[in-house]
Protein backbone atom coordinates (compact mmCIF):
# COMPACT_ATOMS: atom_id res chain seq x y z
CA UNK A 1 0.00 0.00 0.00
CA UNK A 2 1.18 3.61 -0.29
CA UNK A 3 -0.10 6.32 1.93
CA UNK A 4 0.17 10.18 2.29
CA UNK A 5 -0.54 11.41 5.85
CA UNK A 6 1.07 14.07 8.01
CA UNK A 7 1.51 11.14 10.57
CA UNK A 8 -1.56 9.70 12.41
CA UNK A 9 -2.55 8.05 9.24
CA UNK A 10 0.57 7.14 8.78
CA UNK A 11 1.10 4.99 11.67
CA UNK A 12 -2.15 3.39 11.17
CA UNK A 13 -1.71 2.36 7.85
CA UNK A 14 1.92 0.87 9.08
CA UNK A 15 -0.10 -1.19 12.07
CA UNK A 16 -2.29 -2.50 9.30
CA UNK A 17 0.15 -3.47 6.48
CA UNK A 18 2.30 -5.16 9.35
CA UNK A 19 -0.59 -6.66 10.82
CA UNK A 20 -1.54 -7.97 7.38
CA UNK A 21 2.68 -8.67 6.20
CA UNK A 22 2.41 -6.37 3.27
CA UNK A 23 5.17 -3.18 2.62
CA UNK A 24 4.05 0.28 3.54
CA UNK A 25 4.72 2.90 1.50
CA UNK A 26 3.71 6.52 3.58
CA UNK A 27 4.54 9.95 1.78
CA UNK A 28 4.93 12.21 4.93
CA UNK A 29 6.28 16.38 5.55
CA UNK A 30 9.58 16.64 5.19
CA UNK A 31 8.53 19.17 8.42
CA UNK A 32 6.47 16.15 10.10
CA UNK A 33 7.27 15.73 14.31
CA UNK A 34 9.99 13.44 14.68
CA UNK A 35 7.59 10.90 16.48
CA UNK A 36 5.61 10.80 13.62
CA UNK A 37 8.15 9.80 11.55
CA UNK A 38 9.95 7.64 13.87
CA UNK A 39 6.73 5.51 14.95
CA UNK A 40 5.87 5.37 11.66
CA UNK A 41 9.24 3.71 10.61
CA UNK A 42 9.31 1.63 14.03
CA UNK A 43 6.06 -0.19 12.37
CA UNK A 44 8.26 -1.21 9.55
CA UNK A 45 6.89 1.37 6.79
CA UNK A 46 9.02 3.10 4.09
CA UNK A 47 8.83 6.83 4.48
CA UNK A 48 9.26 8.97 1.43
CA UNK A 49 9.45 12.98 2.67
CA UNK A 50 7.72 15.57 0.62
CA UNK A 51 8.13 19.69 1.06
CA UNK A 52 4.64 20.35 2.23
CA UNK A 53 4.77 23.72 0.81
CA UNK A 54 6.26 23.23 -2.66
CA UNK A 55 5.04 19.61 -3.82
CA UNK A 56 2.21 17.79 -4.09
CA UNK A 57 1.48 14.72 -1.49
CA UNK A 58 -1.13 12.93 -3.75
CA UNK A 59 0.68 13.15 -6.78
CA UNK A 60 3.87 11.93 -4.94
CA UNK A 61 1.43 9.01 -3.92
CA UNK A 62 0.20 8.25 -6.52
CA UNK A 63 3.08 7.88 -8.88
CA UNK A 64 4.70 5.39 -6.18
CA UNK A 65 1.73 3.70 -6.49
CA UNK A 66 1.49 3.35 -10.17
CA UNK A 67 4.96 2.59 -9.96
CA UNK A 68 5.32 -0.14 -7.98
CA UNK A 69 1.38 -1.57 -8.80
CA UNK A 70 0.06 -0.59 -4.85
CA UNK A 71 -2.94 0.47 -3.47
CA UNK A 72 -3.43 3.77 -2.35
CA UNK A 73 -4.55 4.70 0.78
CA UNK A 74 -5.49 8.47 0.88
CA UNK A 75 -6.13 9.74 4.84
CA UNK A 76 -9.45 11.32 4.22
CA UNK A 77 -11.00 11.66 0.75
CA UNK A 78 -11.48 7.84 0.67
CA UNK A 79 -15.34 6.13 1.47
CA UNK A 80 -13.85 3.52 3.08
CA UNK A 81 -11.63 6.19 5.61
CA UNK A 82 -14.70 7.39 6.02
CA UNK A 83 -16.51 4.89 6.99
CA UNK A 84 -13.82 3.46 9.38
CA UNK A 85 -13.32 6.95 11.11
CA UNK A 86 -17.34 7.23 11.54
CA UNK A 87 -17.24 4.01 14.10
CA UNK A 88 -16.04 6.87 16.14
CA UNK A 89 -19.73 7.96 15.85
CA UNK A 90 -21.11 4.30 16.82
CA UNK A 91 -18.90 4.63 19.90
CA UNK A 92 -20.31 7.89 21.08
CA UNK A 93 -23.90 6.99 20.84
CA UNK A 94 -23.02 3.56 23.11
CA UNK A 95 -21.19 5.68 25.37
CA UNK A 96 -23.67 8.55 25.96
CA UNK A 97 -26.24 5.38 26.27
CA UNK A 98 -23.83 4.24 29.22
CA UNK A 99 -23.17 7.77 30.92
CA UNK A 100 -27.15 8.11 30.66
CA UNK A 101 -25.95 11.73 28.49
CA UNK A 102 -28.36 13.56 26.72
CA UNK A 103 -26.02 14.84 23.96
CA UNK A 104 -26.51 18.39 22.35
CA UNK A 105 -24.03 18.91 20.09
CA UNK A 106 -20.05 17.39 19.01
CA UNK A 107 -17.13 18.96 18.43
CA UNK A 108 -14.53 17.31 16.25
CA UNK A 109 -10.94 18.02 14.67
CA UNK A 110 -10.83 18.28 11.02
CA UNK A 111 -8.13 18.57 8.62
CA UNK A 112 -9.16 16.89 5.30
CA UNK A 113 -12.98 16.76 7.05
CA UNK A 114 -12.77 12.32 7.01
CA UNK A 115 -12.78 12.14 10.50
CA UNK A 116 -16.18 14.33 10.76
CA UNK A 117 -18.05 13.51 7.65
CA UNK A 118 -17.71 9.61 9.42
CA UNK A 119 -18.91 10.55 12.57
CA UNK A 120 -21.62 12.95 11.34
CA UNK A 121 -22.59 10.42 9.08
CA UNK A 122 -23.14 7.81 12.10
CA UNK A 123 -24.93 10.23 14.41
CA UNK A 124 -27.14 11.81 12.10
CA UNK A 125 -28.38 8.27 11.11
CA UNK A 126 -29.51 7.50 14.74
CA UNK A 127 -29.34 11.18 16.44
CA UNK A 128 -30.73 13.77 13.84
CA UNK A 129 -31.14 16.56 16.14
CA UNK A 130 -27.43 16.30 17.48
CA UNK A 131 -25.33 19.29 16.17
CA UNK A 132 -21.90 18.80 14.82
CA UNK A 133 -19.60 21.57 14.78
CA UNK A 134 -15.73 21.25 12.60
CA UNK A 135 -13.05 22.69 14.71
CA UNK A 136 -9.66 23.89 12.98
CA UNK A 137 -6.38 25.52 13.49
CA UNK A 138 -6.68 29.45 12.69
CA UNK A 139 -5.30 29.89 9.25
CA UNK A 140 -6.70 26.76 7.95
CA UNK A 141 -10.28 27.06 8.49
CA UNK A 142 -10.55 25.74 5.13
CA UNK A 143 -13.73 23.80 5.71
CA UNK A 144 -15.16 26.72 7.98
CA UNK A 145 -14.73 29.16 5.10
CA UNK A 146 -16.42 27.04 2.81
CA UNK A 147 -19.74 25.73 4.92
CA UNK A 148 -20.43 29.52 4.39
CA UNK A 149 -19.35 30.40 0.98
CA UNK A 150 -21.30 26.96 0.15
CA UNK A 151 -18.17 25.44 -1.64
CA UNK A 152 -14.81 24.44 -1.42
CA UNK A 153 -12.37 27.33 -0.76
CA UNK A 154 -8.63 26.44 -0.43
CA UNK A 155 -6.42 28.67 2.43
CA UNK A 156 -3.17 29.92 1.33
CA UNK A 157 0.03 27.83 2.26
CA UNK A 158 1.35 30.63 4.04
CA UNK A 159 -0.15 30.77 7.24
CA UNK A 160 1.72 28.73 10.43
CA UNK A 161 0.04 26.41 13.25
CA UNK A 162 1.54 24.48 15.67
CA UNK A 163 -1.59 22.21 14.67
CA UNK A 164 0.90 20.25 12.32
CA UNK A 165 -2.34 17.20 12.10
CA UNK A 166 -4.87 19.85 10.59
CA UNK A 167 -2.99 21.75 7.67
CA UNK A 168 -4.93 20.75 4.80
CA UNK A 169 -5.82 23.20 2.03
CA UNK A 170 -8.96 22.52 1.54
CA UNK A 171 -11.96 19.80 2.43
CA UNK A 172 -11.94 16.89 0.04
CA UNK A 173 -14.18 16.40 -3.34
CA UNK A 174 -16.11 13.40 -1.20
CA UNK A 175 -15.88 14.69 2.34
CA UNK A 176 -17.26 18.62 1.92
CA UNK A 177 -20.84 17.21 0.10
CA UNK A 178 -21.10 15.20 3.03
CA UNK A 179 -20.59 17.59 5.94
CA UNK A 180 -21.87 20.56 4.00
CA UNK A 181 -25.40 18.54 4.42
CA UNK A 182 -24.28 17.34 8.25
CA UNK A 183 -22.53 19.91 9.95
CA UNK A 184 -24.30 23.11 11.97
CA UNK A 185 -21.08 24.66 10.95
CA UNK A 186 -16.76 25.41 11.90
CA UNK A 187 -15.55 27.17 14.52
CA UNK A 188 -11.45 28.42 14.93
CA UNK A 189 -9.32 28.35 17.50
CA UNK A 190 -6.18 29.93 18.14
CA UNK A 191 -2.75 28.27 18.69
CA UNK A 192 -2.64 29.47 22.22
CA UNK A 193 -6.04 28.45 22.87
CA UNK A 194 -4.77 25.17 21.63
CA UNK A 195 -1.78 25.19 24.30
CA UNK A 196 -4.52 26.19 27.07
CA UNK A 197 -6.26 23.29 25.94
CA UNK A 198 -3.59 20.61 26.19
CA UNK A 199 -2.08 22.55 29.41
CA UNK A 200 -5.71 21.61 30.99
CA UNK A 201 -5.40 17.95 29.47
CA UNK A 202 -2.28 17.35 31.17
CA UNK A 203 -3.06 18.79 34.62
CA UNK A 204 -6.48 17.61 34.61
CA UNK A 205 -7.44 14.93 32.40
CA UNK A 206 -3.64 12.88 32.64
CA UNK A 207 -3.91 12.50 28.71
CA UNK A 208 -1.33 13.60 26.11
CA UNK A 209 -2.71 15.33 23.62
CA UNK A 210 -1.38 16.34 20.24
CA UNK A 211 -1.84 19.97 18.93
CA UNK A 212 -4.16 18.80 16.14
CA UNK A 213 -5.91 16.56 18.52
CA UNK A 214 -6.58 19.34 21.17
CA UNK A 215 -8.74 21.83 19.10
CA UNK A 216 -12.32 20.77 20.28
CA UNK A 217 -11.40 20.93 23.64
CA UNK A 218 -9.90 24.30 23.34
CA UNK A 219 -13.09 25.50 21.40
CA UNK A 220 -15.06 24.25 24.47
CA UNK A 221 -12.73 25.82 27.01
CA UNK A 222 -12.53 28.80 25.12
CA UNK A 223 -15.96 29.01 25.23
CA UNK A 224 -16.18 29.41 21.49
CA UNK A 225 -18.65 26.66 21.33
CA UNK A 226 -22.21 27.16 21.51
CA UNK A 227 -23.82 26.54 25.25
CA UNK A 228 -24.68 23.19 25.49
CA UNK A 229 -27.60 24.56 27.46
CA UNK A 230 -28.79 23.15 30.67
CA UNK A 231 -30.05 19.93 30.23
CA UNK A 232 -27.64 19.05 27.06
CA UNK A 233 -24.06 17.33 26.68
CA UNK A 234 -21.44 18.46 24.90
CA UNK A 235 -19.16 15.52 23.74
CA UNK A 236 -15.26 16.49 22.28
CA UNK A 237 -13.11 14.45 19.97
CA UNK A 238 -9.88 13.93 21.65
CA UNK A 239 -7.61 12.47 18.72
CA UNK A 240 -3.79 12.38 18.21
CA UNK A 241 -1.34 12.62 20.78
CA UNK A 242 1.87 11.95 18.20
CA UNK A 243 3.60 15.45 19.96
CA UNK A 244 7.80 16.02 20.31
CA UNK A 245 8.77 15.59 23.74
CA UNK A 246 10.82 19.23 23.44
CA UNK A 247 7.52 20.81 22.17
CA UNK A 248 5.14 19.12 24.65
CA UNK A 249 7.38 20.15 27.60
CA UNK A 250 7.41 23.44 26.11
CA UNK A 251 3.74 23.55 26.44
CA UNK A 252 3.10 22.43 29.83
CA UNK A 253 5.66 24.25 31.29
CA UNK A 254 4.78 27.78 29.75
CA UNK A 255 2.10 30.56 30.50
CA UNK A 256 0.35 31.26 27.28
CA UNK B 1 -12.76 14.98 58.42
CA UNK B 2 -8.59 15.03 58.99
CA UNK B 3 -6.21 12.93 57.02
CA UNK B 4 -2.41 13.39 55.85
CA UNK B 5 -1.14 12.44 52.85
CA UNK B 6 2.12 13.09 50.20
CA UNK B 7 -1.32 14.42 47.95
CA UNK B 8 -2.97 11.51 46.17
CA UNK B 9 -4.77 10.55 49.11
CA UNK B 10 -5.63 14.18 50.09
CA UNK B 11 -7.72 14.84 46.89
CA UNK B 12 -9.61 11.63 47.47
CA UNK B 13 -10.41 12.41 50.67
CA UNK B 14 -11.25 16.19 49.49
CA UNK B 15 -13.17 15.36 46.82
CA UNK B 16 -15.68 12.84 49.11
CA UNK B 17 -15.55 15.33 52.07
CA UNK B 18 -17.06 17.85 49.04
CA UNK B 19 -19.54 15.75 48.30
CA UNK B 20 -20.97 15.05 51.36
CA UNK B 21 -20.74 18.86 52.37
CA UNK B 22 -18.69 18.30 55.57
CA UNK B 23 -15.07 20.15 56.05
CA UNK B 24 -11.61 18.46 55.33
CA UNK B 25 -8.76 19.43 56.94
CA UNK B 26 -5.00 17.57 55.22
CA UNK B 27 -1.88 17.46 57.30
CA UNK B 28 0.50 17.35 53.91
CA UNK B 29 4.16 18.21 53.26
CA UNK B 30 5.76 21.02 52.42
CA UNK B 31 7.64 19.63 50.00
CA UNK B 32 4.47 18.15 47.64
CA UNK B 33 4.37 18.81 44.64
CA UNK B 34 2.28 22.17 44.15
CA UNK B 35 0.15 20.49 41.65
CA UNK B 36 -1.23 18.35 45.04
CA UNK B 37 -1.22 21.12 47.20
CA UNK B 38 -3.05 23.29 44.60
CA UNK B 39 -5.66 20.84 43.54
CA UNK B 40 -6.66 19.78 47.42
CA UNK B 41 -7.26 23.36 48.09
CA UNK B 42 -9.35 23.33 44.91
CA UNK B 43 -11.51 20.66 46.17
CA UNK B 44 -12.08 22.94 49.24
CA UNK B 45 -9.66 21.53 51.81
CA UNK B 46 -7.62 23.28 54.38
CA UNK B 47 -4.04 22.24 54.12
CA UNK B 48 -2.38 22.37 56.87
CA UNK B 49 1.94 22.02 55.78
CA UNK B 50 4.52 19.77 58.05
CA UNK B 51 8.15 19.54 57.50
CA UNK B 52 8.61 15.88 56.66
CA UNK B 53 12.20 15.00 57.81
CA UNK B 54 11.77 16.82 61.23
CA UNK B 55 7.75 16.36 62.03
CA UNK B 56 5.51 13.62 62.59
CA UNK B 57 2.13 13.70 60.11
CA UNK B 58 0.24 11.01 62.45
CA UNK B 59 0.59 13.26 65.56
CA UNK B 60 -0.45 16.60 63.94
CA UNK B 61 -3.20 15.36 62.27
CA UNK B 62 -4.41 13.16 65.32
CA UNK B 63 -4.44 16.21 67.25
CA UNK B 64 -6.35 18.25 65.07
CA UNK B 65 -9.00 15.51 64.83
CA UNK B 66 -8.80 15.37 69.01
CA UNK B 67 -9.59 19.38 69.32
CA UNK B 68 -12.03 19.72 66.59
CA UNK B 69 -13.75 16.77 66.81
CA UNK B 70 -13.19 15.24 63.67
CA UNK B 71 -12.66 11.61 61.93
CA UNK B 72 -9.19 10.36 60.94
CA UNK B 73 -8.49 9.10 57.45
CA UNK B 74 -5.38 7.57 57.23
CA UNK B 75 -3.66 7.28 53.86
CA UNK B 76 -3.13 3.58 54.25
CA UNK B 77 -2.81 1.63 58.13
CA UNK B 78 -6.86 1.30 57.94
CA UNK B 79 -9.15 -1.65 57.21
CA UNK B 80 -11.62 0.45 55.15
CA UNK B 81 -9.23 2.12 53.02
CA UNK B 82 -7.43 -1.31 52.18
CA UNK B 83 -10.60 -2.20 51.57
CA UNK B 84 -11.20 0.55 49.25
CA UNK B 85 -8.20 0.05 47.33
CA UNK B 86 -8.67 -3.52 47.03
CA UNK B 87 -11.08 -3.00 44.77
CA UNK B 88 -8.93 -2.08 42.20
CA UNK B 89 -7.93 -6.00 42.40
CA UNK B 90 -11.72 -6.94 41.43
CA UNK B 91 -11.35 -4.49 38.34
CA UNK B 92 -7.97 -6.30 37.05
CA UNK B 93 -10.06 -10.01 37.75
CA UNK B 94 -13.24 -8.52 35.74
CA UNK B 95 -10.49 -6.91 32.56
CA UNK B 96 -8.38 -9.96 32.40
CA UNK B 97 -11.57 -11.96 32.14
CA UNK B 98 -12.46 -9.30 28.92
CA UNK B 99 -9.35 -9.89 27.49
CA UNK B 100 -9.24 -13.08 27.80
CA UNK B 101 -5.28 -12.84 29.67
CA UNK B 102 -3.73 -15.42 31.81
CA UNK B 103 -2.25 -13.33 34.65
CA UNK B 104 -0.08 -15.10 36.38
CA UNK B 105 1.86 -11.80 38.18
CA UNK B 106 0.77 -8.22 39.32
CA UNK B 107 3.33 -5.59 39.92
CA UNK B 108 1.68 -2.46 42.01
CA UNK B 109 3.26 0.51 43.45
CA UNK B 110 4.27 0.62 47.36
CA UNK B 111 4.40 3.20 50.07
CA UNK B 112 2.76 2.29 53.30
CA UNK B 113 1.35 -0.99 51.50
CA UNK B 114 -2.48 -0.08 51.96
CA UNK B 115 -2.96 -0.21 48.25
CA UNK B 116 -1.38 -3.56 47.30
CA UNK B 117 -2.34 -5.29 50.76
CA UNK B 118 -5.98 -4.11 49.46
CA UNK B 119 -5.52 -6.01 45.89
CA UNK B 120 -3.49 -9.09 47.01
CA UNK B 121 -6.72 -9.98 49.54
CA UNK B 122 -9.41 -9.52 46.45
CA UNK B 123 -6.66 -11.54 43.91
CA UNK B 124 -5.63 -14.20 46.41
CA UNK B 125 -9.12 -14.66 46.98
CA UNK B 126 -10.13 -15.93 43.70
CA UNK B 127 -6.77 -16.35 42.09
CA UNK B 128 -4.05 -17.88 45.06
CA UNK B 129 -1.48 -19.00 42.31
CA UNK B 130 -0.89 -15.27 40.98
CA UNK B 131 1.90 -13.46 41.91
CA UNK B 132 1.91 -10.85 44.13
CA UNK B 133 5.33 -7.86 43.84
CA UNK B 134 5.00 -4.32 45.83
CA UNK B 135 7.57 -2.11 43.54
CA UNK B 136 9.43 0.55 45.49
CA UNK B 137 11.84 3.45 45.27
CA UNK B 138 15.34 2.78 46.02
CA UNK B 139 16.02 4.43 49.10
CA UNK B 140 12.32 3.51 50.31
CA UNK B 141 12.83 0.19 50.13
CA UNK B 142 11.24 -0.87 53.46
CA UNK B 143 8.20 -3.36 52.40
CA UNK B 144 10.78 -5.25 50.37
CA UNK B 145 13.65 -5.33 53.04
CA UNK B 146 10.67 -6.29 55.67
CA UNK B 147 9.60 -8.97 53.93
CA UNK B 148 13.24 -10.59 53.87
CA UNK B 149 13.34 -9.89 57.33
CA UNK B 150 10.19 -11.51 58.24
CA UNK B 151 9.54 -8.01 60.43
CA UNK B 152 8.44 -4.13 60.14
CA UNK B 153 11.59 -2.34 59.27
CA UNK B 154 12.07 1.44 59.15
CA UNK B 155 14.67 3.19 56.31
CA UNK B 156 16.47 6.36 57.14
CA UNK B 157 14.86 9.31 56.33
CA UNK B 158 17.89 10.75 54.64
CA UNK B 159 17.34 9.06 51.11
CA UNK B 160 16.11 11.46 48.40
CA UNK B 161 13.55 9.97 45.06
CA UNK B 162 11.88 11.67 43.13
CA UNK B 163 8.39 9.27 44.02
CA UNK B 164 7.21 11.81 46.37
CA UNK B 165 4.06 9.86 47.14
CA UNK B 166 6.63 7.12 47.82
CA UNK B 167 8.41 8.40 50.59
CA UNK B 168 7.43 5.88 53.65
CA UNK B 169 9.77 4.90 56.31
CA UNK B 170 8.03 1.25 57.28
CA UNK B 171 4.92 -0.55 56.53
CA UNK B 172 1.88 -0.17 58.43
CA UNK B 173 0.99 -1.79 61.13
CA UNK B 174 -1.88 -3.56 59.49
CA UNK B 175 -0.90 -3.78 55.91
CA UNK B 176 2.50 -5.65 56.95
CA UNK B 177 0.59 -8.76 58.45
CA UNK B 178 -1.39 -8.78 54.89
CA UNK B 179 1.53 -8.14 52.56
CA UNK B 180 4.00 -10.86 54.77
CA UNK B 181 1.21 -13.27 54.08
CA UNK B 182 0.41 -12.56 50.36
CA UNK B 183 3.04 -11.13 48.89
CA UNK B 184 5.65 -12.87 47.14
CA UNK B 185 8.20 -10.36 47.66
CA UNK B 186 9.52 -6.98 46.71
CA UNK B 187 11.39 -5.23 43.74
CA UNK B 188 13.14 -1.56 44.20
CA UNK B 189 13.74 0.89 40.91
CA UNK B 190 16.03 3.76 40.37
CA UNK B 191 15.37 6.91 39.84
CA UNK B 192 16.33 7.05 36.72
CA UNK B 193 14.46 3.72 35.77
CA UNK B 194 11.09 5.57 36.88
CA UNK B 195 12.34 8.45 34.38
CA UNK B 196 12.55 5.61 31.41
CA UNK B 197 8.80 4.75 32.49
CA UNK B 198 7.33 8.00 32.27
CA UNK B 199 8.84 8.80 28.78
CA UNK B 200 7.80 5.16 27.67
CA UNK B 201 3.92 5.97 29.08
CA UNK B 202 4.45 9.53 27.41
CA UNK B 203 5.85 8.09 23.99
CA UNK B 204 3.61 5.01 23.49
CA UNK B 205 0.64 5.10 26.03
CA UNK B 206 -0.24 8.95 25.71
CA UNK B 207 -0.78 8.59 29.94
CA UNK B 208 0.99 10.81 32.12
CA UNK B 209 2.27 9.52 35.00
CA UNK B 210 3.97 10.32 38.30
CA UNK B 211 6.87 9.21 39.38
CA UNK B 212 5.86 7.15 42.06
CA UNK B 213 2.99 5.64 40.19
CA UNK B 214 5.38 4.78 37.54
CA UNK B 215 7.42 2.31 39.90
CA UNK B 216 5.76 -0.77 38.69
CA UNK B 217 6.01 -0.07 35.11
CA UNK B 218 9.58 1.23 35.53
CA UNK B 219 10.12 -2.34 37.18
CA UNK B 220 8.51 -4.58 33.98
CA UNK B 221 10.61 -2.13 31.65
CA UNK B 222 13.86 -2.46 33.21
CA UNK B 223 13.49 -6.21 33.90
CA UNK B 224 13.69 -6.21 37.06
CA UNK B 225 10.66 -8.00 37.59
CA UNK B 226 10.51 -11.94 37.18
CA UNK B 227 9.88 -12.96 33.86
CA UNK B 228 6.16 -13.70 33.51
CA UNK B 229 6.76 -16.70 30.77
CA UNK B 230 5.58 -17.81 27.38
CA UNK B 231 1.89 -18.38 28.48
CA UNK B 232 1.87 -15.86 31.77
CA UNK B 233 0.71 -12.36 31.23
CA UNK B 234 2.03 -9.34 33.65
CA UNK B 235 -0.25 -7.13 35.55
CA UNK B 236 1.17 -3.35 35.95
CA UNK B 237 -0.96 -0.98 38.03
CA UNK B 238 -0.06 3.14 37.15
CA UNK B 239 -1.65 4.56 40.06
CA UNK B 240 -1.11 8.62 40.45
CA UNK B 241 -0.33 11.58 37.48
CA UNK B 242 -0.10 14.57 39.78
CA UNK B 243 3.62 16.12 38.65
CA UNK B 244 4.35 19.42 38.63
CA UNK B 245 4.45 20.40 34.99
CA UNK B 246 8.54 21.90 35.18
CA UNK B 247 9.71 18.31 36.34
CA UNK B 248 7.42 16.80 33.82
CA UNK B 249 8.80 18.87 31.20
CA UNK B 250 12.38 18.27 32.27
CA UNK B 251 12.04 14.22 32.74
CA UNK B 252 10.61 13.70 28.99
CA UNK B 253 12.74 15.97 27.03
CA UNK B 254 15.99 14.31 28.75
CA UNK B 255 17.81 10.83 27.60
CA UNK B 256 18.61 9.69 31.12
Amino acid sequence: VVAWSSGNHAQGVAAAAKLLGIPATIVMPADAPSIKLENTRALGAEVVLYNRLAESREKIARELANTRGAVLVPSFDDPFIIAGQGTIGLEIVDQAAQAQAKVTQILVCCGGGGLIAGIATAIKASAPDINLYAVEPAGFDDTTRSLIAGKRETVGPNAGSICDALLTPSPGELTFPINQRLLSGGLVVTDDQVRAAMRFAFAKMKLVIEPGGAVALAALLAGIAPAAGKDGDTVVVVSGANVDPTLYAEIISSLR
